[in-house]
């Protein structure tokens, strides 16, 4: 049987996984593919140091650049993350004629053109099924399935620790850096937890789905982007009186302007009704769901990340790479024909969840309306609420565009009788 | 630009939505494609009747044999349904050069060995993806996305109708007749719902699904078989007192055994947990959840059916198929390796509640319980429930291997306190 030869670049959580998935799977693999799978080295950056993986320990090394460019080379597998060296490598292997098989969201998001580029180039295949959503096929849907279909809209949960803490702010009405410490103790956060926290990640993720969907480059920069920090579990409570959940999505949509068809990519907390098969996705996992033309509504749903769970896309992403080189052909790259602009964020329209603290005086309620009636903003809601000498007004909005809600909130905040607008948070709702 | 030739076999729900997506979409295709896609003819029964589909009169033929032959047609589609003339005329279509896009489910489940032996000879595509759960991308996730895992398990509720059928029991109380009625009024149910009801069409769907997941060629008569006709209101109360409720089941599972592995196949009604992912399904919904080993548990959702949703599969399927004739690849075909061992139907393993109509008189529990540890079925938990001068006995076992299960129905309809064994119901729980 002929033998592929497979170099991995990195060897943590989720490449040590996939160096033993490819020992004790190695025979239904060869099966699956009609090649062996032989790892012919793993990069690493300090290659003596103790491993619990069971591979030769002659395969480490550190000179990742000498790997990827091994003529007995014909897969790389790039588990590093970040930008550099990952950029390098994987385009230093393409070049060297092999396939590659990435989960470097933050790479893709940041510069996908130039890996692109460089793949169609050298005739060689990019796959990174891994980088979103980790073990849900959301990517090939995207690329294939959906492939004669036109896609309206993307919305998801992609960042399953952020998940985790709003989940337990509303199960337990423990506040955010509370929740956020037992994500950390429970190893669902890092550390240092601001490319979860602040977003980040969602917004590299939502960049790559906002590209697939619409067939256009959408990089990180082009994401509108608000994290979960703010988020208090008053918010949480007024969400529930009106039958919502808060949830930090990810939403990249196509909009039909009069000039022309546009697309908006942005990641913040929202409410969304109870009864959207995204409310109901607890803890650390992810779900995506697809609004389409002709197939309605989709919805992708597991665990979206986690060693093996990763390793599992990426494996599924190498038996597909290293069935085309047996067969001696190559799937379709990027499609990005359509180039569509970007929606400025000010244009973006949706409904708004506000808390402004007041004095508690004849005409206040008047006097705010009046300010957002001023601004063009619709009120579909107002509540308020005494607390002794000061009240709180709980106002919800019609759908209202982003820069118009912007300005309101900004004059709120210079009148007299107002002490602050202490939230400000989207409200999804169906088919908005 | 390149232009590619295709044939459409059928233009009823599915085909004329393709058709028409056809043209409305033309531009778009193209550009993802690098060729344009033309009609080259329409096969239908009767080429003159009149339609409600916006394409050049001329194009519809009745010699379907002629047309998929045709030397200017590279894709052809298949959506008329049934074994024949669709087998004849797909083998004959990759015969005679074209990658084929079929929606006919019960042809693979029936004879997919043949469509898969001759598309290989052919060297020529054959896709499926509208064959099971509509719009839903199922197909491609087990063929490429899990490609590198092991698959345990498939569940999922891949039937629109008895979905439908048995939420409206649920949600109303009706009896299966009227819900019946009720899917019929509303187009959900065919005049003749035998297909659906019986279970057929969800067992061609599970055999497909079976094949894929565990790289084995399991066919409809392979899988075991049960409708819902029999499911009662009684079965669907006493469901959610044990805080489950019924659906219609296609299960395929991987049996790690002494001997080796096997693989099951089966399709019935069954209560599962109210927090079982496929318990929130609703209406003519449809959704497949697959376990893996490295992945974990991975939920597909969306319409499993409708004219648009499957034509939105075709299409897909149509533009991976055009794009692979525009590079002249061919992507990988069956992955039939394993050949594992079908279980015996006897041999899997569940749990079960039962409905026992008996005589109101002392002992008769103790003589029932008996009877069902003879042979060797373990009981969960048993109530009682007195009506006048009879009762009923609502049984819940362990889990037990189904001829076991059987043999015990068999021998208490023959004790004489027994006045009739009501119902048997399979019991599906996490994990098991």
């Amino acid at each position: 049987m002929k033998s592929l030869g497979v170099a991995l670049l990195g060897c943590g959580v989720v490449g040590s996984q996939v160096a033993t998935l490819l020992g004790t799977q190695r025979d239904e693999l060869a099966a699956r593919i009609g090649a062996t799978l032989d790892l012919r080295g793993i990069a690493v950056r300090r290659a003596g140091r103790p491993r619990d993986v069971d591979v030769d320990d002659r395969l480490f090394t550190a000179d990742a650049a000498g790997l990827v460019v091994r003529a007995d080379v014909d897969l790389v597998i790039e588990v590093i993350g970040g930008i550099e060296p990952a950029r390098s490598l994987i385009c230093s292997a393409l070049e060297h004629g092999a396939s590659v098989v990435t989960a470097n969201k933050a790479l893709l998001a940041e510069d996908g053109a130039t890996l692109f580029e460089t793949a169609a180039k050298a005739d060689r295949e990019l796959w990174f099924e891994a980088a979103v959503a980790g073990a849900i096929p959301i990517v090939r849907p995207l690329r294939e399935s959906l492939a004669g279909d036109r896609v309206h809209r993307v919305i998801g949960i992609v960042n399953g620790t952020t998940n985790f803490v709003l989940d337990k702010m509303s199960t337990t009405r423990t506040g955010f850096a509370e929740a956020l410490e037992e994500a950390q103790a429970l190893g669902y956060a890092e550390a240092d937890p601001t490319a979860d926290v602040e977003g980040f990640d969602a917004a590299a993720k939502a960049a790559i789905l906002a590209s697939l969907a619409f067939h256009t480059r959408v990089r990180v920069a082009d994401v509108h982007r608000e994290g979960i920090a703010d988020v208090s579990t008053s918010d949480i409570v007024s969400a529930e009186q009106m039958g919502c959940v808060v949830k930090l999505l990810a939403i990249c949509a196509r909009h039909e302007l009069p000039g022309g068809p546009a697309v908006s990519a942005r990641v913040h907390p929202a409410m969304i009704p109870a009864g959207h098969p995204l409310a109901s996705v607890r803890g650390a996992y992810n779900a995506v769901v697809v609004e389409s033309e002709a197939a309605g509504r989709l919805m992708f749903y597991g665990p979206g990340a986690g060693g093996a769970q990763t390793a599992s896309a990426v494996l599924g992403d190498l038996v597909t790479a290293a069935r085309n080189r047996v067969a001696g052909v190559r799937s379709a790259g990027e499609s990005a024909y359509a180039q569509l602009d970007m929606l400025p964020m000010g244009e973006t329209v949706t409904r708004y969840h506000i808390f402004v603290d007041v004095d508690d005086r004849v005409g206040v309620l008047a006097a705010v309306a009046t300010e957002f009636s001023r601004h063009g903003v619709s009120i579909q809601t107002v509540r308020q609420e005494g607390r002794g000498d000061d009240a709180q007004l709980v106002v919800v909005t019609h759908p209202a565009a982003d820069a118009a809600l912007a300005a309101t909130v900004e004059a709120l905040a210079h009148m007299d009788m107002v002490r602050e607008v202490s939230s400000v948070m989207r409200v999804e709702a169906e088919g908005d």
